[in-house]
């Protein structure tokens, strides 16, 4: 597929230095036939933002309709984002390197996309804070650092390596759940 | 300084499409004159990794210099991470985004002094669980964990932006801390 091929032409050489050519040639398509498909470069682009989001919000939205408690929502986010991540290693790079080549609609679409996905998760964090099994935190911030910790597995977490996304998945929730949980009334000094 | 003006145009343009046309006009200097101070576009690539890497070691160099708990060490190692970051934005984007055009030595160096800085933070782990303070965990993975967590902030902690450095550390280190703390007896199902 044009955009998977895409994705690994760009997250090798990066976006900006990829030309045409190189695209064609990878593809197996002349110039007039990737055009007629891809439209643009930053289409192109675009349309690899699209395929990381729409696999992350099919995620969420399998999360949601499981239901459970906020811990199991939020240990389900994780297990989901991990499996995105591990799954498609030069999308998500190309997602979280490239993006700032995205202009105007585009650019707006995919801020809104991503902003979507973080309320999702704040939504958790604030249910769960709500029910009192978290302690009071800033939902933005907690959400921010729950990501990152997730996110940044993208450099080091490999298909086919040592370590499956489960493997990480649930040493990951364990440090977070405990880190967000109420303290019992011992804790709290 | 040459480094830092180049750090700025790669954070910008990318590493491989910029050209040396462009660093010579952004650092008001011939090619002679350019090529005489970085000898070559890869090696100014590993000074401003190197830039990053020193400040990072510095921080983590004043923290074991400071002593302290394992838990007071990690705050620590936490503080002086995430003023990198919030200092040097461009440094830290051309570091986390180009290091895969590193090549030869140089690669291996880089790698080294990143493992380097790890270890330091894995040794922190280890021995809040050799003191009992931190329950039995990988050091690597939680390591990572602890990483992405905070170099993640790369993306959206501004220089001067509503939220200091410090604003972030104290409820990121909150989180962490808690999350591998052992547990009291009460919570040790």
């Amino acid at each position: 597929m044009i955009i998977d091929m895409s994705a690994k032409v760009f997250a090798r050489g990066g976006y900006h230095a990829t030309g045409i050519t190189e695209l064609c040639v990878a593809n197996d398509l002349g110039k007039g036939a990737l055009y007629h498909y891809i439209g643009s470069k930053e289409e192109l682009l675009a349309a690899i933002h699209d395929r990381v989001m729409d696999e992350v919000m099919f995620g969420a939205n399998r999360v949601a309709e499981r239901g459970g408690t906020p811990s199991q929502q939020l240990a389900m986010l994780g297990d989901e984002l991990l499996d995105v991540i591990h799954l498609y290693p030069d999308h998500v790079w190309v997602f979280l390197h490239e993006f700032p080549a995205l202009t105007g609609e585009r650019a707006a679409q995919f801020r809104e996309r991503r902003r979507m996905y973080e309320r999702r998760v704040e939504a958790v964090l604030q249910a769960g804070v709500d029910t009192g099994e978290f302690r009071e935190l800033d939902p933005r911030l907690t959400t921010m650092a729950w990501l990152g910790m997730h996110n940044y597995t993208y450099l080091w977490l490999k298909s086919g390596g040592r370590l499956s996304a489960r493997d990480v998945a649930k040493p990951f929730a364990e440090i977070f759940m405990r880190g967000i949980a109420t303290p019992t009334s011992k804790d709290d000094e």
